[in-house]
């Protein structure tokens, strides 16, 4: 078991992906990316394709975070197992908290009192961005996602957050495009309007926390989503007064892929 | 102009409503009475019809709050004049940050670094919650307002938050009202799972802020709404171990009526 100064590494579960421009690209890994990074605490990733994560998770008694809709359990990732204390835990909030409390002296992801806020802010930011999923799905599978976990991916999103809709026939065109682009665009602005520019840079102001994880994960995603050239990376860049680029570089020293 | 100590009474708007047990029925100003209650700061409720919000609102010099569905400036309260500094303003959240900065030496409502993460609470808050309002509307217009206030109402509603449906149809029936309901209950179980019971009573575990009087307002509604006996409050009083008549409870020394 590697170690590093008097921790031993922690294995990093997240999603694998074709080629280095689009490597770590989910949004809740990233959450749990920074959160690591942010703590200082050594770790190293597996990479794993979407139909061995059930498999990984079981053999590494990580229990499941949620229910599929058949009612079977659902494994997810961001996981990690801590070799410091024997913990193998999903779910980046579950994480962050267990990461707190297992290692106090190192940064703090959640500060005393805003747990209840932190929780609501992830989920709430879920709500207004979520919209940008349909369009990024399909350039997923294109672009992003290995043959072996696209047949997966397409259909358990078809059966969770497409409701019954195939990734093909959930991509926004024509009219619709335009429409359900101006609620990512809104989605964005209403994050925007909660973190008043003369307040700091971050959600918290000046002190960086969970929620900026939670931010910083969205932005990450269209990132690597999206090229560079692309339409959509140009809007979202811009958006703001540029503000989700700049935040990416304010995070940049937490963003370190191990 | 009166006098309570050393400061001059804050006149505070608020809807009317029909008789004493459905008084202070609207949760957006239980935001502003409970803030003015928490910070001890002498105020006096002036009890408005819906269409006497706009004209009594112009006259203070109040500005809007946001745009009505045909693009004109929509007047909101809860609103308070401070004769203290002149000041007169709408919209809980701006006259709780106006109250924080004014009076720093009274009890705050806004925790330093949390102002973003307040916002994005009330937000979400009011995300789950909403499914009751389809509920609450058509008993509201039977039992709460006053008839100057009802034809307003009504025609607002449909044209905002009901999206061009009457607030009689809108009411869910049958198997829809089984299903709709369960999303209320839903709503309610997503903010006690955020508010862990070992972390305290409130949002931010031992220490009241603003997100409180956000939770609280709307279980003011639900009581003030509904009756005691009733199906509805029955099931709210009971949900999440009695968790919401409890909040009530805990936040009863900063409830008084004006």
């Amino acid at each position: 078991m590697t170690q590093v100064g008097d921790l031993k590494v922690i294995t990093f579960y997240d999603f694998a992906s074709t080629k280095e421009s689009t490597k770590a690209w989910n949004p809740n890994c990233w959450k749990t990316r920074y959160s690591l990074n942010y703590k200082g605490l050594p770790y190293k990733t597996i990479w794993l394709e979407y139909p061995d994560v059930e498999p990984t998770l079981k053999a590494a008694g990580i229990a499941p975070t949620s229910t599929k809709p058949d009612g079977s359990p659902m494994y997810t990732i961001p996981a990690i197992e801590d070799p410091n204390t024997g913990t193998a835990i999903a779910e980046s909030f579950v994480i962050a908290q267990y990461l707190d409390k297992t290692y106090p002296d190192k940064p703090t992801l959640i500060p005393a009192g805003t747990k209840a806020l932190q929780s609501a802010f992830a989920n709430v930011s879920f709500v207004h961005v979520a919209p940008i999923l349909q369009f990024a799905y399909l350039i997923m599978i294109e672009n992003v996602l290995n043959p072996k976990s696209r047949g997966y991916f397409c259909e358990a999103r078809k059966n969770d957050i497409l409701r019954g809709v195939s990734i093909e026939d959930a991509y926004p065109r024509g009219e619709r495009a335009k429409e359900e682009w101006g609620k990512v665009k809104a989605g964005f602005e209403t994050i925007a309007n909660w973190m008043n520019k003369e307040d700091g840079r971050f959600v918290m102001g000046d002190t960086v926390s969970f929620a900026d994880f939670v931010v910083g994960g969205w932005v990450q995603m269209a990132k690597k989503t999206w090229d560079e050239d692309s339409q959509e990376w140009k809007d979202i860049s811009t958006w703001n007064g540029g503000r989700w680029p700049r935040l990416l570089e304010d995070l940049e020293k937490y963003a370190s892929i191990a």
